[in-house]
């Protein structure tokens, strides 16, 4: 059972129905209405058995099956991509062929020196070799099984060239990587032929890790609890080797031949992945244990594939700002480019960065998981039954809504969230405040237990046998959430002394990214009044970034460039910060000045209600 | 219960006695003689247990706690020693002290790139920086619990720089070391202070591996059935692993502070050390799996030191010429004189170089165990018990002996065998082909169960409860052992054209040779007739290079040098050897022209027979 708030009972998303038998509902009944509390409602985090149990799992406690995530680009397209980034297939591992002279007893140097000498005659320098003692135990075995013929992996770090592996005959043509992109929500693996670059597979799953937690602060506290770290990282290293064996089955091909993956995510999903204690990223001065990590092989992490193989982790910049921003920065370009562009990677975080091919500067929002439904009474991810979009008639104040899936509706997602807070607001449900308009005196305003709500989907509409609202706690959530992201595009900004007339370009990455629509977002003032054709959604950059890196060394000494470049703003403690989140705490914004296409949607809606109103 | 043979009823090593109970015998009766069988003899190897039985171990199978070890020179002059051979205390790990500046919201750089940072302001090189990860999971503690003043130790690979460790505060002055001889035979360990260069202290025992077979070639057979390897790498590891861990103790240091272990041994027992299959060094055309063997850490071979602690093992020449005599070499330091010497280890094999700084030769030449004991029926090691001295009445033939231990004696070690085999032959007991001659009419001279003995000791002097004899079977292993030996001297000299005359020293190494009697080793032709200024014990050079080694690295590059320079010829396919070899299956040798001092005593001992007869 989910519990993203880590079990402490105040997040609600483990609740289920006790049809029959006896509990201790503990604290958990004051976590859940009354309304709830009547229909047998409780929390399972909380609440202790006394007897055996008939539970039910309602549907807005379980996790489908049928979903969105964003996987990246089009598959044909990636390497293109990747190629009109400078890339081409030069990866950091490469394979060798070798034939070698067989010993006699007048050329009797041991296997490994026979080795080595066949290395340098094929141009390697083996000065500085070396080998795992388990690959050196096999290394006799080999070569003879490919009577003297064999494939060997060599991966360099200066003048160190290292053995990887070693196969019998000619094995050039069977390399495999992954690229991964561990998001604090979701992960996303593509299995990758590595000779031609083709993404073979793509697998995506939900973050088991969630359960403990769905931000990275609640992470980081349950990891520095007895277990939690080990807990963490098996989760999430247990989802990718599921997925990778998943690929790998369905390609046929042997785990065993990925010897290289290239790990994305933010600075504490790696933390996590490699079982590193993230606790100081969250104490003030906010300090990783690491932003550029170490290669690990694959078996320490506990990955399914060729133990010996390297694990690269995308450049991490700072605490709050991960390798998937460098991974996007190197998607996006912005880093080679004249013009001044703004990048947001919209995931359970917002990381933006500005600049161009001269300087960067970045910024973490903080603007929290909101848009991912925590914190909002009926949020849910972009899943089946998520409401995606939402129309309010100006006049009437009546709903239209579009399910995921087209079925009844349990939940909204993000891009609905959106939707709703910009038809609200256009429509005069709420005032610029977000607070709930009682006196326009509509049937789907009404007092919750937690103050007023607006109803979205009636009890029959909806599969939850329950009215589907949004509270005017919510509303404050998301508006919180959408000024932290504006407040960090101009807080950026201002360092730089700019406006946003000086940006050409706003890149939009990220799962949840893709699915926003970007007026609505600019109605309620989370993106800036600028053109629409100066918005450009890239897609789940981090994991493509990691493809680019798993294929194209070059790519990566950039991704590296690119975060030792980026100088990085703590708007935590910016001055500047706190008073740009206070103006943007309006819909759209305290300076209307500052959306003028919202103040002219405003002035048509007005004038559409009085066409077709009473008066 | 020791069985040399590996278990298959052939070394008599396993008797015990059956007092009471029922016993299968299989087929051990066919080992044992008809008297022992009488007297209620076992072979604990092969019979089978059919009731609750009384056994008694009689001493012959006891493996004394008293014993000789050589386990090197005077520990005082070691550093002398080694400061002669040009060595330094420059170790290959280093440890630094670093005061950090404490992390800040605007000097916010990760845990690892403030070390970076403060490791390039020490003047070292962090651009290619490795750390394992369980040392970075420890860095962001460690650095806090020291207050930003922490200790850490570094080691390089070319441009690459690893840290191993990291300690709270200055630690500069806690670092251990740890040399390790591994002999088939016999292990020897010193706890070393990397500081200043002192042995703490020095331990040795009996391999463990013997019970799997008492020379390399019963060890590698045993090792390529079913898990005999890994049984074997786990015995020899847990001989160091209980050594270090009392040396440890008794000097009250943590057993994880020793983080740099040099390793000699032949090279089948490096193989066996770290694991890897020895199978292809026992066939033609003899290819060990590596000769210099890639570092490996503590922990990969289950060494109860600091799990990051670099294991280097001495580089070897062949599969026959291992890495003890590299490090015998280097101890002897013939590779950087004038004047041409022999250097011989004379251990469970022999090994032997011939050379001087321009040119270095060496083989091995199969002596086998003998004078350790195996194949001789009463055969021993040098320990309580054994007979060590032995000198005959040139008239009486009677024969007084020396004990170890000065108790009544169990069998007879090789400095023993060395004394009865050349008193024997000095006093006309047997004949130059080393066969007992019936004919002296001596009542020591018996014909046994396998044909003609000489009684060293009567029953009643024996604690054993048997006489104590020498067969012809004993001396034939005997001779063929020491005509081995001087074959492989005369073979590597034709080889270079010189005469034992071109030779200024023989260096002797290892823990047995530091018992022999020159002047006895030359009577019967194991030793060639030099002036006995010529020769020099040098001790345990095995353990004595690897300690050099482990002080400093500079010493290191040379034993690898001497490595490398070393020509290795295999005398198993030498028609030259084979020559000299059946020459040399006479006392002294076929031509006692090479033997002037024999022959002069040889004449000395007629005359005093003479005189003193009845004639």
């Amino acid at each position: 059972m989910l519990s993203s708030c880590g079990g402490k009972g105040n997040c609600g998303k483990c609740k289920v129905v006790i049809t029959d038998g006896e509990i201790d509902p503990g604290k958990s009944r004051s976590f859940l209405s009354a309304e709830e509390a009547g229909r047998g409602y409780a929390l399972s985090c909380l609440t202790h058995v006394k007897s055996d149990l008939t539970i039910e799992i309602p549907p807005e406690s379980r996790m489908q099956a049928k979903h969105k995530i964003a996987t990246g680009a089009n598959m044909e397209e990636l390497i293109k991509l990747m190629q009109r980034a400078g890339g081409c297939l030069e990866s950091r591992i490469s394979r060798v062929y070798l034939e070698i002279n067989p010993p006699t007893i007048d050329d009797n140097i041991s296997d490994y020196e026979r080795l080595r000498r066949a290395l340098d005659k094929a141009g390697f320098d083996s000065s500085h070799l070396h080998m795992n003692y388990m690959m050196l135990g096999e290394l006799p075995r080999v070569l003879r099984e490919g009577n003297w013929k064999v494939t060997v992996s060599v991966f360099s770090v200066t003048a160190v060239l290292e053995v990887l592996d070693i196969f019998p005959g000619d094995a050039t043509l069977t390399r495999y990587g992954a690229a991964v992109d561990i998001g604090t929500t979701t992960i996303v693996v593509y299995l990758v032929n590595m000779t031609n670059g083709h993404v073979i597979g793509t697998a995506s799953a939900y973050n088991s890790q969630v359960k403990c937690g769905d931000d990275v602060i609640t992470r980081i506290v349950y990891a520095t609890e007895r277990s939690g770290l080990k807990e963490l990282q098996t989760l999430a290293v247990g989802n990718i080797n599921t997925m990778l064996a998943e690929l790998s089955e369905k390609n046929n091909i042997p785990p065993s031949m990925i010897d290289y993956i290239v790990v994305a995510g933010n600075t504490t999903m790696e933390h996590l992945f490699f079982g590193i204690d993230p606790q100081y990223i969250r104490e003030e001065p906010y300090i990783p244990a690491a932003t550029f990590f170490p290669l690990i092989r694959g078996k320490s992490v506990g990955l399914q594939v060729d133990p010996q193989a390297i694990i690269y982790s995308m450049p991490n910049v700072a605490s709050y700002v991960g390798g998937d921003i460098a991974a996007g920065v190197l998607v996006s370009q912005i880093h080679k480019q004249d013009q001044v562009s703004l990048f947001i990677d919209i995931g359970t975080n917002g990381e933006i960065v500005l600049g161009n091919k001269d300087w960067l500067v970045t910024a973490a929002c903080s603007a929290g998981p909101a848009f991912e439904g925590s914190g909002i009474k009926f949020g849910m991810r972009a899943m089946e039954g998520a409401i995606e979009e939402v129309e309010i008639n100006p006049k009437t104040h009546d709903v239209n809504y579009r399910v995921i899936g087209d079925v009844k509706p349990i939940g909204i997602c993000g891009s609905g969230m959106i939707d709703a807070l910009a038809e609200m607001y256009l429509n005069g449900v709420i005032d610029q405040k977000g607070k709930i308009r009682e006196e326009i005196g509509s049937r789907r305003i009404r007092r919750g237990e937690s103050g007023l709500e607006y109803v979205l989907a009636w009890r029959v509409e909806s599969a939850i046998n329950k009215e589907i609202v949004i509270t005017e706690v919510d509303l404050d959530n998301l508006i919180r959430a959408k000024a932290a992201i504006y407040a960090g595009f101009s807080t950026l900004l201002s360092q730089m002394n700019m406006t946003f007339a000086d940006i050409e370009k706003l890149y939009i990455a990220g799962g949840f990214g893709r699915y926003i629509d970007v007026e609505r977002a600019i109605t309620i003032g989370m993106l800036p009044d600028l053109q629409v054709d100066k918005f450009q959604f890239l897609g789940n950059t981090s994991i493509m970034g990691a493809y680019y890196v798993l294929l194209c060394d070059r790519l990566r000494h950039e991704a590296e460039e690119i975060a030792r470049r980026m100088t990085y703003i703590e708007l935590s403690v910016s001055r500047s910060f706190m008073d740009e989140y206070l103006s943007a705490l309006f819909l759209p914004h305290t300076d209307l000045n500052a959306f003028p296409t919202v103040g002219q949607e405003l002035e048509h809606r007005r004038n559409l209600a009085g066409k077709e109103g009473p008066g």
